[in-house]
Parts: structure tokens; C-alpha cells; sequence
């Protein structure tokens, strides 16, 4: 099943704000919906959003098209429905980036809009396999186990993609080839991904698994629960550190006290050379009402005030390996993003 | 306002079920309803525990007497309503604690057993008081600030203790003394006693405080958001590796690595020379319900399974100081518990 696809014309994916209690497939015809759906979340997860955005221009450039009847199609047009598309979360870098790259083929037509996006599409299903591939070799290698037990954070699975995954899309690749032991997902403050999503995602791939609140995870790590932890990427600078879901960093600090790998998953396109380190990054602020419920239940006093960052900087040095679609980097072993070739696709 | 007290021949308690949306005093006559409170967390934290095990002696004498009439206390009868009161939360050492002492003054009445508990009870005011200025004082020489911003789990506040707290007496010293520039309290999963009786006390305190997630304390610390930690204790062991809730061992090693002090705040009754080393602290698991949910919403999919460890160990190498009501240990200065003098009581 997939979150995100394109079926007898129009746009299909799963409604991942009734999840994990309804499972629910929405099916997209229009524009407004689909900026809708972005709005509020029902599609998430950098790769899945690239998908999105590129999807939604070839919906665009279809709807014009017929408008048009016989008529040149308007590209005018679509690039202006193309940019209120982008700007339904002007933040997620790779919804832009779907939008754009779709837009590239506008100019061959209709159908040829609809075929990049298709084959970006099928590029992020092969990416998340070989990532699986590439991922799953290097845990058993650097725990020299065959069988091991994995803590990760947030959802990084098939509702972050089109299909598999980037972090939790190695614990799979584990699970397909009989190496995993069991899966420690964090519950993931303030949204509960962990604990909506991934919980459910491990629960359909029918692997085992025993979910954590965030901060039991680093004292566990201590107590020798786990034998990697891999965590997903929002975006990697140029010198490694990576900015990642909030609750990272600290799984990175824990990992590296108890002498744990600490592996980040995460495909080509996350990472970005033009900035240098994780201090050029800036920190977005969701504000206090997150904080303050849970669920939709309101926890703390009316009238306070919160800090809620977004998502967190793990600097380089605390991070064992970054696995892409393309290759592995050991910034432990002096690798770096900048001198390490890519690699094969593997599949 | 006292968080349990005594009134007029009966107990009284701010029910914190109910915080912070509604301050409610709970007036309580009979031992069942006592135990009931106990319970379902009507009363919580271990210094209140043991006021309320105290307390609920003296409610049992006094009772035990009125049905006697002009005969002499029936201990016996006393006693064995005892034991109940002592089995309403098995594992709070500090309820059996209070019990217990409450019971050393029986052979000498009911109006004896009362005295005792009073004095339990002025004695918590009183080392709360001198905690806070120990605290205080240590907190401006090691951070060599007049103003400090300060980070803290849990509640250790006056709704853990009668009327001041430990760890948030020494927030409430600073900001009395024009100290504290900003404090930040963590929601603490899975309970959220951060979110709901932490802020409440900072908001009636009128201190100036944002609310964080768990997992975003330790990124916050390690970009300079505070210049101190103050967790409390559930036990410390001889030297010096402190149990507290699930959270502080997380918080330590991010305070290390930021360079920031880690000091733990708790009475003297907390330090148990009989446990050598946090390895010999058993860690219960509190089960699935917590960690799916909260409140009553459930987030997580039916049929998982959880790790929810009540509390977690922070070893002594991470802790900065260990602050009681008669002395300050400084570890990483080779102080340790067993060569470490009392000192005077302040006030």
C-alpha cells in the first residue's frame, strides 16, 4: 500500500491524521483539496511531500489542459496554480522541490508532466530500498551482530515516502533478511509520530517492537537496550551535522555514552552543501499550543509560554555513519560528505 | 497554601487529579478515602507521602479511640489499619516511612501519635526552606551569575512536599531573592507532572518560565538555554548515582556536555547508605497504558507493547552537586555522602 500515488487521474494517499486509529484513502481531484491535505497534514514527511508536489503540478497541468479544450496548454496558468501549491507549507523544502522539478517538463505538455512526476515517484521507491540495503549491511557490520536490536525516533517509514522509508526502511530491510531482534520506537513529542505512526507501521510489517517515551530512550541506551539507533534527516549540512526531528540530538549524545552506533538514514536530496554546519541552520518555532495538550487534550495552565523548536542539530561528531541511497559516510573514520563518491544504486 | 495539612481533626489535600484546571481541597475523615487519594495520585511526591502516611496514623488513633470511649488505645486495632494505609502504594518508601515514625509514638496515645506527625510535617517545611537557600547560594558560586536561567523535570514543588518543594523550592528561593531570570520546566512523560503542576506552581509563583518538551531540554541545554539543572531524588544511593523520574539521566549527560552544573536537590531521608550504587536500584516498569496514551486519549494502535521504566539512574560522574537541608556534596570535587559532615539546618 502505498502513502502517496497517482490512480485514474487523479491523486490518492492516506489520511494520516486518522491513523493509527482509521485508515482512511482520500482520493484527490482538485487543487484546494490537495493544499488542503498538505495544510493539515494528512500527507507529511519530506520525500512523501516531493511526491506530493509534483503530483499536484500534474494535476494542475491536467485540469488546465481540459479547460483549454484543443487550445496550447496555458503554462501561465499552471505555473500560477504550481505556486499557491507551494505555498501551502512554505518551509518543506521538498515540496517546493517536487513542484519545481515537475515544472520542468511543463513545457513538453501535460502527459510529460505527469511522467516526471511518475518517475519521481518510482526514484524515491528505489532510493528507500537501496538505503534499506545499504543500511541493513552496515548495522550488521559495525555491531558485528546478525541479529540486532534498533532505537529510532519519529516516522521516517512508508507514510514519510512513497513506499518503504529512509531510517525505519532499514529496520524492514532488517526484519526482511531476519536480523531484527526488535525495534524500540520513540513516542516523539510534541506530535506523537512514534506513537501514531511508526507503532503502527511496525505493528503492520508485524515486527517486534516496545514503544518509549522520548526521554526513557537515552537511559535505556545506558542500559544496554538497543545496538544502533537511526534516525531520519530534515537536512544535512555540508561538514555532517544534521538537523532532524527534536529528541535527536539527545538519542545522539546517549548513543555515543553507551558506545552505540548512531546511523543517519536519509536520501541524496536531504543533503545541502550550500550550508556549511548545523549553526547556519535555523530553528523554526512551532509555538506553545503543541506543547501544552496532548492529543487534543489541553495538559498545562492557560496563559503560559513554551520554546518549541521544530526539530534539533546533531553535529557531526556524534553521528557514527549518514547512509544515502548512493553510498555510506563514516565521519568517525574522517570520511566526508564532500570527498565521498557516489555509489551504485543498489536494489 | 499547604499542599496537606491538618484541620480541625481531619486531613486536608489539594486534590492533583484535578490541576491545574481545577484547585480543589479535598477534606478527608476516614481512612478509606485516604487510601483512596493515595491511590489514584490524589497525593503524590515522596516527601508528601510521608506527611500523609503520618497523618493518616494520627487519623487512625483518633478514631480508634473515639469507638473506645473512656478505655485505654486500642494499638492493636491502630496497628493493623496501619498496615492497610501502608499498602496503598507499596513502593513509596516515604509513605511506609511516615507511617512507621507516626507509629514509634502510639504506647504514648493518640494525642502523642498527633504531635509526631506534626512535627514530620514542620520538619518538611523546614527542610525545604533550608534546601532552598542552600541551593541558592551554591547556584550563584557555581555559575558565577547573580541572575540565572535554570532547567528542571518532574514536580518537585510544594505539591510534592507540604508547602515549598526541593528541586523548585530552590527556583522559588532564587526568584525570591530577584536570582531568577527564567526557568524551564519539562512536561515529564508519561505523567505530564511538568506540564500540570509544575507550571501551575510557576504560574501562581509568578516566575517567569517556558514549558518544554522532554526531548527538547537537552538540544535547548546544548545551546546555551540555561546555566543550571535541578532535578529532585526518588533515592540516593552511597555514592551518590541518584534515581528520579525517567527524564534526569538525559538531562545530566546534556548538562555535562554543555559544561552546565547538574545539581540534585532532595532531603536527607532520600540518601540510602544501604544501597551501594544505582545498579543495585530495581527499576519497576509501569506498563503499557501510560505510554499509549494520556488522559484518557488513547494515541498509540491497540495491542502494542511498551518499556516504561518508572524512573531512571543518573550516576554520580554526571552530577554536579548534591544539595540536603544540612549539607552541600560536590562529587566531581571528590566529596562523597559517607565523608561528608551534616551542617546546620537554615533558615
Amino acid at each position: 500500500m502505498r502513502t502517496i500515488d497517482w490512480i485514474d487521474g487523479a491523486i490518492e494517499l492516506i489520511d494520516q491524521t486518522l491513523l493509527p486509529h482509521q485508515v482512511e484513502v482520500h482520493r484527490v481531484t482538485e487543487l484546494p483539496e490537495l493544499i488542503d491535505d498538505i495544510k493539515r497534514l494528512a500527507v507529511r514527511g519530506a520525500p512523501a511531500l516531493g511526491v506530493a508536489g509534483a503530483l499536484g503540478v500534474a494535476l494542475i497541468a491536467a485540469s488546465v489542459q481540459r479547460s483549454g479544450g484543443d487550445e496550447e496548454l496555458d503554462t501561465v496558468e499552471v505555473r500560477r496554480q504550481a505556486a499557491l501549491l507551494r505555498e501551502a507549507r512554505p518551509t518543506a523544502v521538498n515540496l517546493s522541490w517536487g513542484v519545481d522539478r515537475a515544472l520542468t517538463a511543463l513545457d513538453a505538455g501535460a502527459d510529460a508532466v505527469l511522467e516526471e512526476a511518475l518517475r519521481i515517484r518510482d526514484e524515491d521507491i528505489a532510493a528507500c530500498i537501496s538505503m534499506g540495503l545499504y543500511g541493513a549491511d552496515l548495522t550488521r557490520e559495525l555491531t558485528g551482530k546478525d541479529r540486532v536490536r534498533v532505537m529510532t525516533i519519529c516516522n521516517t517509514g512508508s507514510l514519510a515516502t512513497v513506499e518503504r522509508g529512509t531510517a525505519l526502511g532499514v529496520i524492514q530491510t532488517l526484519l526482511e533478511q531476519g536480523s531484527l531482534e526488535e525495534a524500540f520506537p520513540l513516542e516523539t513529542r510534541p506530535l506523537l509520530q512514534g506513537a501514531r505512526l511508526t507503532a503502527w507501521e511496525l505493528q503492520r510489517m508485524d515486527a517486534p517492537f516496545r514503544l518509549l517515551v522520548d526521554s526513557a530512550g537515552p537511559f535505556l541506551l545506558s542500559r544496554g537496550i538497543a545496538d544502533a539507533v537511526f534516525i531520519g534527516a530534515d537536512r544535512i549540512a555540508a561538514n555532517g551535522d544534521t538537523a532532524n526531528k527534536v529528541g535527536s540530538f539527545s538519542l545522539a549524545l546517549a548513543a555515543k555514552h553507551a558506545g552505540v552506533p548512531f546511523i543517519v538514514v536519509a536520501p541524496e536530496s536531504t543533503v545541502d552543501m550550500s550550508t556549511a554546519s548545523g549553526a547556519d541552520i535555523e530553528i523554526e518555532d512551532r509555538g506553545v499550543d503543541e506543547v501544552a495538550g496532548f492529543g487534543g487534550v489541553r495538559t498545562a495552565p492557560e496563559g503560559i509560554a513554551a520554546v518549541n523548536p521544530a526539530f534539533d542539530v546533531t553535529p557531526n561528531e556524534l553521528i557514527t555513519a549518514i547512509v544515502t541511497e548512493r553510498r555510506v559516510i563514516l565521519p568517525g573514520r574522517g570520511e566526508t560528505l564532500r570527498d565521498t563518491p557516489l555509489g551504485e544504486l543498489r536494489a
